[in-house]
């Protein structure tokens, strides 16, 4: 990021955003009064509104981190959010598209002309314009590589050619990098000639004269060390790096685990090449836990919160036509067993427990699986001692909850066969909610899927379909 | 952290898993040949063992970072777990027990005494004392109070004393705070006086006589600037702080939003009393992220891959006694229908699919709103624009699907009217996801309860009870 402006301590986003919506309601109130006019002035604010509060606006707007006028116009319905950004600096345009999110990011694109867009990008680095790129029409794409500097063109067809979910497509190419053969006060003379370190540097990279990487020279020894040390005692020379096709949910997992603030990307031949910092890999971290959080419920991605409910309509759509399909085929197991329900209307009421405690149970399973998945701690060792387990937990629960659900079924329909048969088809389909818990998401992951993410729908599937078969089929057999 | 060992770069985690685990199963084959004896030697390996491949398992251990060695511990059955326990040198039982998740820790402590407790713990910070503190005997905490100096007392007191979720519960002590009045090469000089700055340090905190905070001397400035400048001229005076009371979440969403690495952690009259790193940002939002997606199924926390069945059936059962009320009520609503089920069995078949769908749309709801919960975008005045968004995409939706089931279903019955309830009864039953997909979040959020972790049930219940009341209360109405 390059914002130089301070996030204001005095007042929050949500402050802020409430103080911009009173000034839009304000404007649209005084709007109401005046007789349309095609004087308006720039972005369309009315000329008798651009005085005092206009200038306010624009100062505040000014004042605020990209991050937060992001929150400000992603907290704004489609034109007042236009107005907004029709006040924002045209300089600062491209720090705040970074910010906003894909689906706002999209309806301020639409706003914008092929020229605003390619100057919008000037102000931003290589590793920030790959991440716009996908957004961007192609022939603006074009133009933004074609106004860069050979060295920045360079960097940027190297960013854009990494798939998104890898570090590539997470590095940055602001790294610091200074030769071992030297005493601290060299290195600190040589880092003084930068006007400001990079955000998120903690050390210095060591490479030799080939740019291959030896070391990293952490500043905080680097500033406490004698001027006359030479800087090769101080470095470390086990250094965590990555390769650029790594997969950044491994690098994530890393920076976790070892507490890393920012480390080395490395070629195939040991060439320093970039850097991953510690912000990248938190706001990825956050992105995919919402993308995996959405997608659980098909949403291929957050939505505007002010879209229309035809685009929203839209992006539901097809998960709800998924789930229809699965559930008429569970819909046509019970038609099956449709003589047996005219028989005895009892057991129309009572499959959808069988159905959903499976349902639940195997949830649970999934769950406990795909944290495991992450961690990689699945070996298929490990797999088929859970296969054990999760069958035990499942026998145990559904012997427990069988009995109690058989007894109330019992009692209630005064039926002894018809509580037992119940309390059998718990047992049943917990070990089928068990098996489909552990199968389902290794075989996504084992295909390459995010088991987080399509998991549950066709576990679903299997647990009302066999929750359905099992206990109708079992009543059709003994009672009816 | 203390951690001076680095991770080896040259195997994964999962690699020394597997070194270990094939150690551990030479070491079981051995000893089934042996006869047992009273003479094994320390840890119960037995002493024939003891040669160079135990050598060789201690040494690996000794130079993994403890994040790794807790990755090794976690992916092992408890008793090749505590044998790998035995191993591990005592001075780094505290940094270990530290990574473990809690199941696992639950396990290793349980071999422990009080006297290596009140050890393991001499190796730690207060705020990391803090943190295990919980899974302590309370007799053993007070020995680890008693055993520290003053002012490691004051502020493991202080650490204690802050909820879980809390910024108090995540801080740390090792704050690096200097004068405003002096030159950079004063400051640089008071720096040396460190053997290394604390890690994830990217700048020192200014401070009065009195402690007040007054700014931040961003480390990558002082470092590129000449000595004589004096520090005042270096100083960013509009700093980012959190009170210890502030929530942890809204401390990782500033982290976020501003790519902060360290920010001052300040009391209500404006003392620097700690500080707050990414590191634990990073822990704490991965740690809320997984427990969230167990929450969301009624786990309370990650189950032990390798904890018994009796164990994870205890923890996975008041889950499925929940459900199994809300499915029993479910139930009893389709049994007050059972007249007209005998009269028309396909209501049986087609109830499903209406309570189903209801379920999935309004999940889907759900999930939109808990992410804008998460990020504070929702004002009263969004809840009503988005109460009419959301009734309009059940409209839509309900339209379009139920006239596609209600056409399915007037074809297989040959029954126009049956295939009407259908349809209606769509509409309906995404009416009333759209509503509770919306209040229920709304009020969990209200009442201070995560919503991501207890919406779903009481949304499936509505979805489930209400499509059947509906589907099964028009057909009797229209149809029986």
């Amino acid at each position: 990021m390059n914002g130089a402006v301070e996030p204001a301590r005095s007042a929050t986003p949500q402050e802020h955003l409430d103080a911009v919506s009173r000034w839009l309601a304000k404007r649209r109130a005084v709007e109401a009064l005046l007789p349309r006019s095609s004087e308006s002035g720039p972005h369309g604010v009315h000329p008798t509104l651009q005085g005092e509060a206009l200038a306010e606006v624009r100062a505040r707007l000014d004042a605020l981190h990209p991050a937060d006028v992001a929150f400000i116009l992603e907290g704004l319905p489609l034109e007042d959010r236009l107005v907004v950004w029709g006040l924002v600096r045209s300089d600062r345009d491209g720090e705040i598209l970074l910010e906003v999110s894909d689906a706002v990011r999209d309806t301020l694109l639409a706003d914008m002309d092929s020229a605003e867009m390619v100057a919008a990008a000037q102000s931003l680095d290589a590793d920030e314009i790959a991440d716009l790129a996908p957004d961007l029409p192609q022939e603006v794409v074009q133009d933004i590589i074609e106004a860069q500097d050979d060295e920045e063109r360079a960097q940027l067809q190297s960013a854009l050619s990494y798939p998104e979910g890898s570090v590539g497509a997470l590095m940055d190419f602001e790294t610091v990098s200074i030769r071992e053969d030297v005493t601290c006060e060299v290195a600190l003379r040589y880092l003084r000639r930068f006007e400001a370190l990079p955000p998120q540097t903690d050390a210095a990279f060591v490479t030799d004269r080939q740019g291959h990487l030896k070391g990293a020279l952490p500043l905080n020894r680097l500033l406490v060390s004698d001027l006359e040390v030479p800087v090769a005692s101080l470095i470390e020379r086990e250094v965590i790096s990555f390769s650029p096709d790594a997969q950044a949910s491994e690098a994530a997992t890393a920076f976790e685990r070892y507490d890393l603030v920012c480390a080395p990307v490395v070629s195939s031949d040991g060439r320093l090449i970039a850097r991953l910092t510690v912000d990248s890999v938190l706001t990825y971290v956050r992105e995919r836990q919402e993308a995996q959080a959405l997608g659980s419920v098909g949403l291929r991605e957050e939505e505007d919160l002010f879209s229309s409910v035809w685009t929203s309509a839209k992006n539901r759509g097809p998960w709800l036509a998924l789930n229809l399909c699965t559930a008429f085929v569970a819909s046509r197991v019970v038609g099956a067993f449709e003589g047996s329900i005219e028989k005895l209307a009892a057991l129309a009421a009572l499959m959808p427990i069988v159905a959903g405690i499976g349902g639940n149970s195997g949830n649970q399973t999934v769950a406990l699986l795909v944290r495991a998945l992450a961690l990689e701690k699945v070996s298929a060792a490990t797999a088929r001692r859970l296969l054990a387990k999760e069958a035990g937990i499942g026998l145990l629960n559904g012997l427990l909850w069988g009995s109690v659900l058989g007894a109330v079924a019992w009692l209630l329909y005064d039926n002894a066969a018809l509580g037992g048969v119940m309390a059998l088809a718990m047992v049943l389909n917990l070990l089928v909610a068990a098996l489909a818990g552990l199968l389902i998401p290794l075989s996504l992951d084992r295909f390459g899927r995010d088991p987080a993410v399509g998991s549950s729908v066709f576990l679903t599937f299997v647990t009302d379909s066999m929750g359905f078969f099992i206990f109708l089929g079992l009543a059709t057999a003994l009672l009816v």
